[in-house]
């Protein structure tokens, strides 16, 4: 059979190794239940889940797999541990990443759905928690919410809803 | 454009969320760094990672997002919480699940490497902290790890030399 590179195999190796750090960085979210917070590492897994799932609402077909490792991106440390992998792993990643930033393909704007709506349906089944801790005004939810238009229209019809239907219950703040 | 079917969206949001609870799910295995023990959801995050970062040390061709996807199952409520998916995804994810518990697709065969493969770092990492701790033998490793070799002759290779220099190290006990 064949023999793998080692050299190449540990620089992998590596990269998965301090991946594993993104369990231990806390987001705002709230799991549901009135949970702990969230880690960077199981919203990814939400995220990646839901975009399979959830599939059929994109507006544009999209790639699964590439969009479901958008998913996975390291977030905040993107740029120093992409650097642990051979370089072309490096560089796809780097795309990757920069690919969703740019939120211009499906693949993007369609992770973007899901960065987006994940949290809001954790936040809604906690009561709004977050958002009251936080004091957060419609226009603020609106902004972070309003790329999910671009993703997916029929999802964006139902995360309006969901907004109004705070903003009645006082969980999000109306805007003076 | 076109109007979601809410009853199906529902349920898929009911889904969702009862999913969420797989973060407070532990494992034995323990966080690099010797850290925490690890929930489901990061265990199924990090092996969909590395099936994607890992993909070339496959034997055999396999489906990206299928076998990302059988990795995000959920291992231990698996046929209540499935039903509470849409009928058409409910069959798709307990099919995908008895493919992964067959273990005779090249998907479900590579996923089980990284089901495996991933405590394994982990574990070695934390210098065999939860073999020491539960007195795993080597032929107890060895029964768990095996099935690594279906699905990549590769990763059993180095697999097999990790193990072996875990027993040097008595962070894995001899068999009496």
């Amino acid at each position: 059979g064949r023999t793998m590179d080692r050299k190449r195999f540990k620089k992998q190796v590596a990269f998965i190794l301090e991946a594993d750090k993104e369990k231990n960085i806390l987001r705002q979210t709230h799991l549901s239940g009135h949970g702990r917070r969230e880690n960077d590492a199981e919203h990814a897994w939400h995220m990646a889940m839901m975009i399979y799932l959830l599939k059929e609402y994109a507006n544009a077909e999209f790639d699964l797999a590439k969009t479901m490792m958008m998913a996975e991106r390291e977030e905040k440390a993107a740029e120093r541990i992409f650097g642990l992998l051979p370089d072309d792993q490096r560089d796809e990643l780097r795309g990757l990443f920069e690919e969703f930033e740019a939120n211009e393909t499906p693949e993007a704007r369609f992770a973007h759905v899901m960065d987006n709506f994940q949290p809001l349906l954790l936040n809604n089944a906690n009561d709004g928690g977050d958002w009251r801790a936080h004091r957060v005004s419609r226009s603020q939810v609106w902004g972070r919410q309003a790329k999910t238009e671009l993703g997916s229209a029929e999802i964006w019809e139902y995360t309006r809803e969901l907004i109004e239907e705070n903003i009645r219950k006082k969980n999000i703040k109306e805007d003076k």
